[in-house]
């Protein structure tokens, strides 16, 4: 029913993460109504992305700083070279660093898997850490994968790797978020929102 | 923080509809994970997009027929041509095409609003449905924008319009939907639903 | 870790419709706020419900009218005692009746089952109704269970039943509700919307 | 429409905590079903909760120990005495029993306010608690209120009420709760959950 140039961009959407077919061709239909030099903008933002962006050869967060191969974080004289932030993915590291609490390196692991098979622990950048951690002289490595499922099995995976490697290795603070109510708290966070009382 | 090309993007997806900020930079690092070639393809189909796509004559309803000036269901001899049903939007005839029960033809009015001042009904192709009802030769025209307060006021505003041209003006039959329950419906809808009992 | 009086009451709330062991435990701890009297009155009003309250000969319907053997809306001389409308449940019955809209009787079946095995059958009030159409004048029996699984699946159990009973049996219209919007909508409930414009 | 003795048990239900007029009707609907035996069971156990129920003279907990005057936790002589933790309600004195975890006192303030009105203060135990922790020897009392606004604008002020008459005043760890995901964290959980990590 739909023309095939309209087709081929709903089923490129719908690809993308969280858009089904509805959502993408809600997408579509946009770009329609957009004007032609607005679609051939995107079009070259698109290209312009991939030329420019590279992945940092230490922490892997995407950046395009031309010649460089590492990324502005680790870069950074600043920054805490002796603390390493292990996360699931690109956009933790924007919302930790939004918090301006954080003044250690980062590495961004590619995912978290619940079922700790060769083939799905191979999805992730497991080997990578090794050496980041063997290369680096980090005293204190923290596990910020999600607090879920997913995220805590692979911590516990991790923590098993790392242990002959670091010094201290440390998880984020579990407790009642902003907004939270004791009433409908799970047992766990509840308990560690006792412990970690101050 | 991110580099220039990645806020970039990041921005135009920003606009798309129902994308805010935070899904707007997944797509983005879902586009960085991507091979190279996936993203120039989607940069190209963005292209051919533009280029092959144009508005129908007649319905408004976009289609690539390379030479053609109307749209393949205005085109298709088999339509009824003595119906009109004027939608808000492409993927409401999408949805209408889905059921199979329509054989008439199209309008698609480019939205709805439910305050009528002149600068909100210019959004609107009001002109070109009166336009094209004109040179129709519609013996019944069904006013289907949605049941919303804005599709509700539009197609009030529609049937004044369209009085002086047309001999029949419906609208969409209302009441319970497939999954609906009498305790939670509205009386308007329930009403609807006695009156319309067969 | 609760006490005995508090416990017994939270089991008997939890049983209540919608109402799970949490909100149970908030209703016994609101009680406990409440000044004695007013928790006396409620013990008396619960007493009072099963003491004056009687079902319907007729209808099924709960009342309270002293020596009555059918409920006010039965024994309404000014309604259409032409025109049955078999329900569900109590509440939708408040639902119709707010609406203005309808004049008949009502038939409260007592729910809806999907699987129509004799067990399920037997919890509704099947020779009830049976006995209600044969012993009334009815020329139009409405079939108003949900549209949902269970209740197509008893209208068309109905349908069957009272076919050899009635001359015409009909169901409340289908289509898009208030607020509805065909982008969302299923495919029968448009295909009926299509259908029973007007 | 409806009979007296339905009406008036629907306006009581609706008064419980998050009930409206349609979730008390099903309430209703729902004794009307019930045997005889069931409902007057129930009206006596209300009757035996305001009878046997009493609140606990240091923490405001009910209970129906017969002639005690406190409640079996402040009785109990294995909990710790020099640890009293201030929480809204009864439920979530529930909650914190259930993780096995805190093994200190409690004391039931009634509620929390964000607008420290007089008029909103008196409705809370404020003097109560002023007597408790000056009767009690606690060492550490933690402001176990909800970290809604309403819960922290309450902890504020029981800190500068309670800061003359305790050495040790600490809060709930806050943090990232099981299930959560740093991505839909905010930026002061964030913070709290980076502060924490252990």
């Amino acid at each position: 029913m739909l023309s095939p140039s309209i087709q081929k961009l709903i089923d490129l959407f719908a690809k993308f993460p969280t858009v089904g077919p509805r959502t993408a061709s809600r997408f579509v239909f946009y770009l329609i109504g957009q004007p032609k030099e607005k679609v051939k903008e995107m079009a070259q933002t698109l290209i312009d992305l991939k030329n420019n962006i590279k992945l940092c050869g230490l922490c892997f967060n995407p950046f395009e700083n031309g010649d460089e191969s590492v990324c502005p974080i680790c870069a950074d004289p600043s920054r805490d070279k002796k603390t390493l932030c292990v996360i699931e993915k690109e956009s933790d590291l924007l919302s930790l660093e939004k918090t301006g609490q954080y003044k250690g390196l980062y590495f961004i692991l590619g995912g978290a898997v619940s079922n700790l098979m060769p083939e799905n622990i191979q999805k992730l950048r497991i080997e990578e850490l090794k050496q980041r951690v063997e290369k680096g002289v980090f005293e204190e490595i923290i596990l910020a994968t999600n607090p879920t499922t997913d995220g805590q099995a692979t911590s516990l995976y991790l923590r098993q790797i790392l242990k002959p490697l670091a010094k201290k290795i440390v998880l984020l603070g579990r407790g009642l978020p902003l907004g939270g109510e004791l009433e409908y708290a799970d047992e766990e966070t509840l308990s560690s929102a006792i412990e970690n009382r101050k």
